[in-house]
Order: structure tokens, then sequence, then C-alpha cells
């Protein structure tokens, strides 16, 4: 046994998530957020006819910084009640009782951790709009830079890296449109009582049904919610956390399948995500230069899958008006799945920012794969020049077979398939024409750079909209 | 070994999912929605002035609902290259040669997939309005029938079957919303050639990106999408995938929570699912009445948590500009989820429509619980009358507990919490005052029924908008 | 924002999770079995013939429980290198350099991570003894206790509490052989160097092949492994996880259908999973006792599919001889999944020690059911005493629904079954042959008891095998 | 809508799998499998006093084969019970009623999935065995063939082919440890009646209970399982069911890690997966060769993955004696995974058996790597001519960064490593001395050879108890 143990840390919050984001998740953040809230209560209160002094509310909203968790812990091993505990600290503090009057503890408790996940949504959607503004940049940045386009991992046709960028940023923007869609419509429980039937405060209002609708309203604005749910039972439904845990699922997905392509063209020694300051790489192998933060951007997307499933296993799995079955996974999921997604983004924005493109290199493979990229070309102005269609395909064909064994017998990475096909009488064309058509090879790359302006052109919306992400700076990558 | 084989059929398909859902995803569906995609790129070409003759485009019209998937599979067989047999198949049909033109395998595949998983959305949607529907009427129904009301699975407080149901609704109305956000902002991969860069098609239109444009947004609007992916590769970003299948999984959650509690109400013999006409039960217990749909729900709801999985799998696993890892995933995951989602709606209706509530063993319930439901109440009328607050608490706990005793002991159902408190001198309310309490019951439901209504005013917008739903009838269960 | 912010602590670990387990994951818990290792491996590369001094060891020994995380921490920040860090703190405290020859990073990591698997293995498996154990003292205490049996949730035929209770260790049976076998064959990754060719050992032991195969067998036993593993890359592979974290997910379930149906018990007033000492109910519901221990099983078991998700997504994702793009993903599914196999075998072992059967309450359930789970027994009497199967199948089905009938409608719950059957004409047994059919109820049971016998005698074989089982003490539940 | 419509099929087993998986699965297979089961019930009960005419039994084995679903299809839409369909039929078949005596339904469909499950467990060990069979070939063919090892997806020391295949086959070897065991330890639910307390066998054999152990005992064994359960309710728990669906996504891991490479160095032109004859590639670009079959091996791992969220799904989810909640997902769910476990297997084998090696592509990446690989080499001998250990890394380090500079920039691919440190002061070996280390670099891949002789002999063992794994012949993929 060790000689002593301090408490395990979480190590998604400490070592990968960004300040803001934990504090909101952390033990004092979520404090501040419920003291907020039962101030909020209160004033409403207040304003529609409860005899709660403002010297009271003014009390409270004095000593609401004041979080002192050891004094609450110890509260809480007295009377075993969390929510007492804390209801018992803040009003030893204000030195009032006006807080939590007519609630149950699920009237607090859900509705905090849903403005919990509210925030925590908001600040993910800045922090993707800073990722699209990158994305764009750098897009814009390789507008018409060719490479090799590739699909089954083999040379296709020609793109060019900034449309490669674009069309990882084109799965971003569907990702925020669902996660704007999300956020508009994310609705609040409520004060809604034991089963929901909103029993205790109507009878603290005295059967006035409709302050009771008038307090929840304005509970609701105040705290940032566009609207509340009006049927609910002790909880609200759980699949609202699936909505949640599953956009950001969604958004890791355009991040990953980028950073995976990245991993791809740093294998081929296209490209860098570059090197952070100081980084050491291999002690053993000093020449290896890794791609840790594109792999760890997959990591994230990995571990997303799996609070996704926890919230799968939450879907449907109510009974009556609810129970605690899923408290412990909640504890767990909703703060760790912003963790997980507020680190992906840290690393990705990172990536974006350093990684670095070897041109030269790109050329080289271009040079190399141009002339089998040109076959489609090729054949076109084959039968253009009176070849019969059938004749020249096979022409091409072997003549395509032939030269890549050459360069698969490691003979050369200049395999002379111009040439072969020059030679062919099958093939009407001579070594100039031939040449003429690889030449024009910027043809190749189709309408990739007018697909990047259209990219950059929506994403330009986005940070209109949200000027903030343009202040968005990762931390350090551990 | 068998004397015989069949082909295995999909018992999704065949066993639970209804005409209308098996019309969109069988073969033969699938051929007319890509035909119709052919039919509508040729009209397109043509008006851009592509040189292709009207009476083709009317003879393709007039074949398109010739459908012989034996003679399709034998044209594979042969040139072993599955799209290529189609378009065979279709032009020999029409005696004509002007589809496909300009256009790779993908161009083809993912816009017609696309298309069968938005006409599946949009079919789910009916269905989902056709259950709000449902619910809203039963809760109307039971709109003020008081039930006891549990969480953690033990009696809490009152609540009203009909806002049972609502509560219920409300977790479909979540639901309603993100599912009709996704079907309107559903964009079609659209016309983009083998990596993505509209190459061939530019080629086609003699570098006229102009046309190009004009004709994917032709074709776009005809087919019924809202708009078209300006920056992809071979592929859509599978994620919309992620996006599509969790919004079912969430619809079914909605399901499967009410359904689990028809399941305990069961149980506990205060309801029925219903009895299907000419349904037997048990051969060896034939007093049994199970909840078969209920649990099939159920069941439905734990398919579709598989298939997000397979989403989820397909998630950040693109390299470059796509490949065909996901496409044995997608050929299963994707039919197959829409026909749980169908087969589930189709059960879940049936539920909707044939349940019963036994309400005198509902008010029986109620009378062994309420004592216990109003131990609030009376705790509040004690302190008003006098008593001290922790001294009254005290005695009613005893009480209770006492009363529960009986109960568990087997004495009786009707424990007299009433009579015990009646006679303890610590609470200083005598027995009609306390019944008084009791016979006040009805105020226990609080604002259950005014919940309902607000419901019910919340489906019939959506009925308003899709009035196609009050047509949806489920089929037979088998 | 909050005054002050304390590190975020993993909350599984910290609320849930025993002592013994947390030792095993914690940093210090970590840093010890990583000290054992090198110090095993200089050990056995002494040995072999390597010169490092005996009193060399003897100071690391000397000083490996001397673990200070803020020194490592200080040094990371310097060198920028986790496991460096690590090396020179230990190295600096023994005041020697003889560590971590001839290894690489992945020949430390990743057979300490599989040391503390292990280790974590054994832990759990001596607590599934210590629950199979528990479950086989309860099931004996009510071995012949007729309970309802249910299916579908609604009465079938009779069982014993005990059975249902076997029926429950059962499944754990099945778990814990799975979990044994994974222990016994549970392989090391050994030395292997950087891409799995042991190419520095053996460049270190000058080419002698046969010393670096000694030296891991040496190192791979003195751990506690049985065996090595003989052909990997980097790394071991991953689908070792998902047999580690599945095995934990089976015992999991097996703990949740139990409190399943401890819940559905409790909800029908029949059983408890007490009250531990000193909890607080509901504050304003005082009259409640909720299954908040077998809740939280439940929700354990929901956690660890989540976690079999991330292990899933790590499944046939290796490139080449591997990357570290899993892990972020190992950091936290491996010890969560084990703190949260932990905290629900705490909370199972606490319910099976505390929980209550309300005896009364089942007989008088069974006094209402068993006339209708006789119905079996009755048809077959009738046959024997000459009436027509179907007649008299007929005659016991009215008569079954229209009892039933007599207690939804609230009539009571002693719905006269035998009575009705007793008249009517088509049953040719009369009242006191039909009672004696009831009365011989005992014979319903069936084998139930014997089976619990059976299951006795299977735990204690376990039991015996592991006797440090009966020692298990689970913590106070928070 | 199209002209007709055929029954839709399911696509994973009439596209991918195997006559002999199918066999174990279709509705002919599986009556065949039930019949098989009722004749050894039947068989039993006689021996043990029952009244069963052997000309009865025999009756009905003659019939078995008959298998006609039409008419089986017919009766259950009359009767409205699958079970007493499949009954009716085969007793009409044979002239006599003598099946199911004493049965529930439940012990019949149990035992006979579970049959199915354990037939097609043992055919996938088979083919498992195949798989290594396979490997260990093309391993020992490539057991010296040095290749660039790689780590981050980068270059980083050598090994050789073989090795990297057998490292693939490690994986296997540990997944069938685990589906060998799980073979060996599979049990039975046997015949238990309608809660599991064998009442309706004990009533059969008036209470004899020892001979209702024997009748289960001598079908179990009759069956081919080694054991059975003795505690269950209406279900074996379903938790075994997550152990046989994850012991086949182990199984899916290691096929599509060892494809995953194939992919990554088919990217890069040093092997191919093989062409299969006929096998069109793209009609567009037809210089590509794709890795399709080792994509769809990905894809049918993906698969595997839902099905073992679905599994998940079940884990945790029974109540009280068991329900059919579960019904659906297992019809789904198991036939499925076994589906796609065989296609997998089929394409694994086809590559493993069709994949062809470029030896001087790879001999060519060699030579560019080399000396980066040597790098750790060239540090040793440095040290030991005289050279500081820091100042003799530190001029490595430079020159290598500068040797890639000069690959990046395109200027070629033999970047002169060797000469720009023979030029450096600081490193006191000569150009000669330098070439020497590189031209010995046989000795760079370590123990790879051995450890594939090693893979080798394990293998072996696996063929030689399974030695119909070799005539395992995969069939014509799609």
């Amino acid at each position: 046994m060790p000689n002593s143990q301090s408490p395990i840390t979480n190590v998604l919050a400490e070592r990968y998530a960004s300040p803001a984001m934990k504090a909101i998740w952390s033990p004092e953040g979520r404090i501040l957020i419920e003291r907020d809230y039962w101030i909020a209560v209160m004033k409403g209160q207040r304003e529609l006819g409860l005899n709660i002094p403002v010297k009271a509310i003014k009390a409270y909203e004095k000593v609401k910084g004041n979080i002192d968790l050891a004094s609450i812990d110890a509260r809480e091993r007295i009377c075993l009640h969390d929510v007492k505990a804390r209801i018992d600290e803040f009003s030893a503090l204000a030195g009032y009782e006006y807080i939590h009057v007519g609630m149950t503890s699920r009237d607090l408790t859900e509705n905090v951790e849903q403005l919990q996940v509210l925030r925590a949504l908001e600040l993910v959607r800045t922090k993707v709009v800073a990722a699209l503004n990158k994305i764009s940049e750098r897009a814009v940045e390789y507008r018409t830079l060719m490479i090799t386009g590739r699909t089954h991992n083999v040379p296709a046709q020609a793109t060019t890296m900034g449309k490669r960028l674009a069309m990882g940023g084109q799965e971003l923007l569907i990702a925020i449109d669902r996660l704007h869609d999300l956020v508009e419509r994310y609705p609040a429980r409520g004060l809604k009582g034991a089963v929901g039937t909103q029993l205790d405060q109507q009878t603290l209002f005295e059967g006035d049904a409709k302050k009771v609708l008038q307090l929840e309203e304005k509970i609701v604005e105040h705290l940032g919610f566009k609207r509340s749910l009006k049927n609910v039972g002790q909880v609200y439904p759980r699949s609202l956390d699936l909505d949640t845990v599953t956009a950001l699922e969604q958004i890791s997905s355009a991040a990953a399948n980028m950073t995976n392509t990245i991993r791809l063209m740093a294998g081929q020694g296209l490209m860098t995500e570059g090197f952070l300051k100081g980084q050491v790489g291999s002690s053993a192998m000093p020449h290896k230069v890794n791609c840790r933060s594109s792999e760890r951007v997959h990591g994230f997307c990995t571990l997303l899958k799996g609070y996704a499933a926890m919230a799968s296993g939450l879907v449907g799995d109510q009974w009556n008006e609810g129970d605690v079955s899923c408290s412990v996974v909640r504890r767990v999921m909703l703060p760790d799945s912003f963790y997980a997604i507020d680190g992906l983004l840290e690393a990705y924005i990172t990536v974006l920012g350093n990684m670095g493109v070897f041109e030269e290199a790109i050329a080289a493979e271009n040079a190399v794969q141009l002339p089998f990229l040109a076959t489609t070309s090729i054949l076109m102005e084959s039968v253009k020049a009176g070849a019969g269609r059938e004749v020249a395909h096979e022409a091409i064909k072997e003549a395509a077979l032939e030269a890549s064994k050459f360069i698969r017998q490691g003979r050369g990475q200049e395999a002379d398939l111009i040439g072969l096909l020059a030679k062919d009488e099958r093939i009407p064309l001579g070594l100039k024409e031939l040449q003429a058509i690889i030449g024009n090879s910027k043809r190749f790359i189709g309408a990739a750079p007018q697909q990047v302006d259209q990219f950059k052109r929506e994403v330009a919306k986005w940070v209109k909209k949200f000027p903030e992400a343009t202040k968005v700076k990762p931390g350090r990558m551990l």
C-alpha cells in the first residue's frame, strides 16, 4: 500500500478540459448555479405576493460566492441528505431561511443540471464556430493546392487541400445546425413538485394555478431557457440526455474524420499536425514526428460513443413518475461527455492552427499519380480523335497496369504511362498531345476552389452570429 | 439438412413492418426511387442543353414500373457490377441509352439512399403524430381519474391517469420536435462525382460550372430535398446517419417508457393493454393476460439502441474522400432501424387504442394509499392548529410506519392511519377534521387536468400540420 | 465564477468505490505497481548477467513507497515526458540509475496497466464469491417460502423466495465461470520493445535471444501472470480490454436482474431492500421507503454498458504496430469500469444483507392468486373425474375471467373462483375436492427447494476456493 | 408503388453468409433442430417409463425432414400460436400425438435456440482455426521479409511481414481461447417448466424428482451440451447472449485490425488484398485496385459492435421469472450476428489466401527509411567509439531532421542521412563504418522470425484439435 493517498481526480477534467468547461461542472460551479436558481425562485415568489423581505434576498445574493465544500460536507455527514446540507449552509451564510420554499429536491436538481447542460452546450457551440473559422482560414490558404484525392485509400481523382479541409468542415456545419437547434429548443423541467402535478406550489399560492404558471415562466425566462415542459413526472425525460450527448458525438465525428485523414497524410510524408513547442518525441526513435493530438481527437470521439451508449441505456427505462436508477449514470455521463468534447475541440483547434503541409512532397506524389488520374480524359480525347471506345479503354487499362507494375517492382516512381500510350498504335494521340492533357492538369481539380469559397461564406455567417468565437484560444496540450 | 431451403427473409420487415415502410426499402421500392432519380437527372440535363430526346425520356418513364429482379440479377452475374446491371436493364426496357451520363455510382446510390431515408422519416413523422393524437384522446378520457402516482416504484403523491399518459406524450413531443427539424434540414449529397469535385459533370457541360450548379439544384428540388451539401467527398458524412438513427431511438424512448408503466400497472391489476381479438394466452395458464405488445415496444427500443451503436461505429471512421467500409453496415442498419421504429409505432398505437383501465381497482388502491398520500397536508393543518412542526412530523411518521406494518403483516389493506392519528395527543386534529382532509382528496391531483389540456392543445397543432395522421391504422399484430 | 476551485474528483472513485479498488487505480497505487515492476526487471537482468549491483536494487526497494506526486509533476513540467519524470524521480530517491534499461515506455506502461487489470479482476472475483455466498445464505433462509411466480409481470405459477434468489445467483455463477477463466488465461504483453521484435533487449544481451526469453518469463511469473503473448506490436490487442469490460458487464447483469425484481416486489409491498441506519427518506413524503441501493445497482449496470461500448470502440481500430488513439479512452474506461463494478458489488452485497421479506403480505398475495395458479391441476383432476377436456377448459376459463373481474372491479381480493367452479355443472368436482387441491398447494413449488440446495452446493465450491470472500464487508452507502 | 413485391430477404444471410451457417438459422434448419429435440425428449420419457410406443417415435423420425413452411403458416393463422402450429404439423405428418408432453413453449424454444447458438459457435470455431491456419502459412512465407514497422502510422523500427501477420494472428489466438472456453461451458436451460420449478415434468412423473433430473440429463447430453443450468426462471439468463455476441465481436477485432493494416499498406503501394477473378474495379477509374474485402471485414466488425449493443440492452433487464421483451431482439440479434461473423470470416480467409505483397516496393521503402530506423544503433556505436552521448544524440537528431526535409521538399527519396553523419565531426564514425551498420540491417528485425515460429507452433495445436478446419473453403465473394 502506498504511504499516502490523495483524492482521485477526474482525468478528463484535470488533464484535458478548459477552465471554462470546468467552471460549469465543478462542485463550486454547480453550487453557484444552484444558488442563482434559488435566488431567482425567491424573487419570483416575492413578486407574486409571497412574503419574502428584499433584504433577505440581498443577503443571499451577497454570500452566494462564499462556497465552502468542507462545511457543506460536514453538514451532509450529520443530516445525510445532500440537498438539505446545501440549503442549511446557504441559509446559515445569509442569516435567513427563505430558500427552497414549496420545492422538492428534484425541483432544484433537475433544473440546475439542465442549466449546466444548457450553458455547456452554448460553450461548445462557441468552440465549434471557432473550429469552423480556423478550418475556413486554412481551406482558403490551400484553396487551389492540388492533391491526389483518394477513395478506398488509393489514388482516385485530383482535389485540393483546401477542398479536403472544407469537406471536413462541411460535416461540422451539419453538426452545428443540429446543436444550434437543440440549444434553441432545450426545455427546462420547471417547478413541478414530486410527481409533476405542481401540488406543492399550488398549496403555497393557495390554489392559484395562474400564479404557479407565472412563477415558472419568470424563473425559466430568467435562467435563459426558451421554454419549459408542461407534462412531466419527477424528472424530465431522459431521452433529452440522449439528444444532448449524441449531438456532441456528431460534432466529434467531424473532427475525427478530418484528423484520421491528417494521420494518413502524415504517414505518407505529405503533412504534419505540427510539433508543439518543447514536445519530446520518442526518446528511443528521435526521427519520429507523431500525430499525437490527431490520435487524441480520435480517442475523444471513442469516449463519446461510450457516453452515448450510457444515454442509450437510460432510454426507455423510466418506471411510473420516475426514480433514481439514472442518478449515478448522469453524475458521470453528463460532465464527462462535456469534458470529452471540450478536450476534443481544444486538441482539434490546436491541430488546425499548427498543422503544416509539405507542398513539395505533395507535388511529387501528384507527379507520380497524374498520368493515372488523367486516364478518363485520355480516353475521351482518344475517342474524339477517332479511336473505338472499347479498344482505347483496353489499351489504357493495359498500359496503366504495366506502369503500376513498374512502380511496385521498385524500379522508380516515374512510371512512363504517357510514353507507353504514345507508343501504342491503338491510341491515336502522340506524345505531345498526351503531355498537353497532363499539362492541363489544373482543370482536374474541378469545382474544388469554388466549393471552398462556398464553405467560407457559410462559416462567415456563423462567425457573425457568434463573434466571441474569434477569441477562443486553446490551452496548452499536455 | 432440411430437404429444401427458401430464401431467408428479413424478420423485421416481414413480421412487423407496415406495407408503406416496406415499399420504401424493398428491392422494388429502391429501384423505383432510383429510376425516378435517373429520369430527373435526364430532364435536368436536357433543360440545360444536353442532347437528350423527349421521346427517350418518355420511354424510360413508361417502363419504370417494370421491375424484374431476376433479370437484373442475371445481368449482375455476368458484369459483376450491381449498378451497371441496373443501368443495362432499365435502358434495355426503354430501348434508349441516356441514363447515368456523367455520373459515378455514388452519384446514384448516395442520393437514392438519402431519398429512402427522407421518405421513411416523413412516414415516421406521420405515425408519431398519429400516436400523439391517440395519446391525447386517451389522456382527455382519463383527465381527472385519480391514480396513485409512484416514484421509486412506491406510492408518492396522487396524479391522474390522463396526466400519466400526457407525461408519456410530452416525451414524444420533444422527440417529434427533433425529428421534424431533421426532416426539414436533411440535405442531399447531390451530383458531385468520384471525389466530390464535380469534375465529370463539368466536363459534360464543357466547363460550365454554372450549369452544373443549376442541374444539381433542379434535381435536389425535384426530389423533395430542401438543400444539398456543397463540400463532400465520395460520400455524405456518415454522422448524418447517426443523426437519423438516434432520432428514431429518441422516439422509441417515449413509447417504451409509457409501455413500461403499462406493464407495471398490469402487474398490479390496475389496467390491461387489451386483448387482441382471437389472441390465445398461455395454453398452460389460461388465467394470464400478458402485456405482449407493450413488451414488444420495449424490445424494438432495445433494437434501436443497437442500430444507434452501429451508426456510432461509422462515426469518425472515414479515410480521405471515403471508402466502402460502411457499406455492409448501412445495408443492414438503415432499413432495419426503420422497420424497427415502424413495428414499434404499429404496436404502440395498437396498445393506445385497445388498452383498458380498471377504475374500481384503481379506486381500491387509492383508498389504501390516500391516508399516506395525505400526510403532507395533515402535517400543515396540524401546524396551523397549533402543533410544533417537528413534534407533529414525528407523530405522523410513527403512525405511518405502524399503519404500513399492518398492511405488510397481511392484516388487511385498510390500515387505519387516520384512526391512529386521531388518537395521538400530539396531533391537535380530531377524526372529523382528519377525514375532511382525506375527503378533500380531489385537490391532491394538483394541476394534472390543466396539464392534460395543455398537452391536448400542443398535439392539436401537430395534427393540423399533418392531417394525414388521422388516417393511420395499425395492421394486425402477429 | 466561484471564488475558489479545488481539483475535480472522480465521482465513481470517491463516492462509490472501496479503498481496496482505489488502491489499485490511484496514482499512488499505479506508481507502486510500476516500481515493483522495474525492480522485478532489474532483478531478472542481474540474474541473467547484467551488471546491476545488489545494493542498488536494495536502495530502490527501500524507497519504493516514497511517492511524491507533486515532485513527479514538477519534473514532468520540465522534461515534458511522463515516463521519464517517473524514472528520474525513482532513481533520484534511490541514488542509482539502473531502472528501465533496454526498455521503451510501452514496455513499462502496457505491463503495469495489465497488472492493474489483473489485480482488479482478482478483487472483483473475491467480491463476486462474497455476493454468491450471501445469496446462498438468503436462498436457504427462504428455501420453501412460497411466492407467486410471475412471467410478463403477472402471476404465473408458484415458486419460492429462495428459488427466486437462487435464480439470480445462477446468473452470477455463469458470470464467475467466465471471469475466472479470464483471470486464469489473462496474458501479459511482456518486454517486447517499440514494435514488438524485442530488438532492444536482444541488443542489451548481445543477441542472446534465449536470455531475452528467460528474462521475460522470470518477470511475467514474478508478477503473477500465467503467461505472456509471443507476437505483439507496440501494444497488446485492445480486444483484450473488451474481454475484460464485458466480463464485468456480465456480472452486473446478474445483480441488476435480481435488484429489478426486488424493486418490483417492494412496489407490491412484498419486501424491502432494507433501510440503512440513519437514512432519511423523502422529506416531503415521510411514508416512503425507496429501493435506492437497488436502483443504484441498475445505474452501475448502465454505466458498464457504456464502458463496454468504449471497449467496442477500440476493437478493430489498430493501425500497423499500434498508436495512441486508444490512450485517453483507456485512461478513463479501465479505472472507471472497475470503480463501477466495485460500487455495484458494494451496493448489491449490502442489499442482500439488509433486505427483508414481508411474509404475511406474500401469504396474502398467494391466497388471492392460488386458485388461479391451481387451474392446471383443477383441469387435470376434472378430466380424471370424467369431464371432457375442452368442456372443462372452457368452464375454468370462464370462471377465471369472472373471478378476475371481481377483483378488478374492486369488490375485494378474495374472488371466489373455487365457489364458482363448485357450482358449475360442467366441473365434476365438489367444493371439498376443489379445496383439497388448493390445500395441497405445497406441491405447487415443484423442485424449487431442491434447486436451492443444488445452488448452495455450487456456491460452497467457490467459497472453498476463495475463502477470503467470507471476510468481505461492504462499506457504508452514501 | 412497384408492380409486384417479393418477400424482403435478409441481406446478411443471402448476400454474405455461407450455406452451413444459413442451414443452422433458416426456418427449415430451426424446425429440424426442434424436431430432433422433441424426438430426444420422447425417447428419454419412454426410457424413464412413460407409455410412448416405439413405432410412434419411429414415425416421427421418418417424417422429420418433411418441412412445409406454408402448411405451418396456414395452421398458425388459424390457431394464432406459433408453437402449437408446429406441434400440430409434425404430429399430423407422423400420425401420432406424443410430442411436447409436459412441456411449455419455453421448454422447447429456449433449448432449441441454445442449440442453434451452440452449433453456430462450433462452426465459427472451425472457421477461426481455418483463418489461423491460413495466417500461419502466410506468416511463414514472409517470415524474414523485412518491412518498415510503424507506430503512430509513421516509420518506427523494422519488423517482418511474417511477424506483422503473426501479430494479427496472436489476437485471434486470444479470441479463440475465449470462444473455446465458451463452447465448452455453454449450458442448456433444460426442461424447467413455466417458471423454472419443473412442476409439470414432476406431475408427469407423479412427483418422482429423480426421474425428472434423469430426463433432463439424458436430453442435454444427447443434444451435445456439456451441462445444464439448475436454477432458472422462464428463460436462461440473457447475459449468456452477451457472452456469445461479444465473443464473436472479439474475433472480428482480430480480423479487422489485420485488414486495416492491409488497407494502409495498399495505400502505400506495398501490397494488394488480391483481385478476385472477373472483378471489375471502378468503371470511371480503371487504374484502381480497391481493398473492398478488407473494408468489408471492417464493416462486419462494426455490425457486430451493434449486435453487442443489443445484447447489452438485454443485460440487467429481466423482471421476475422473465417475459418476452427480449423476443424481437433475439430474433434479430442472434442469427444476424452469426451471419455477420460468418461473412467476415469468409472475407478474411479469402483475403489471406489472395493477398499479394510487392517485395520490391517494400524494399524501396526500407531503403528510404533504413538510415532513420538505424539511428539507435548509430548512437550506440558512436558512444562506443568515444563520443559523448548527448552530443551524438543532438548530431543525429539534426541530421535526421535535415534528411527528412530533403524528402519532404520533394528532392527525392534518397535522403543522404549517412552522408550527413559521416561529414559531421561530432560523430566519430566514417562513411564505411556507418554503411556497415546499415549493411547489417538484417539484425534490425530482432526476434521477429522466431516469434513467427512460435506462432506456427501454437496454430498447429489448434489445427490438430480441429482438423476439419483444413477443409474450409470460402465461397465466392459478391
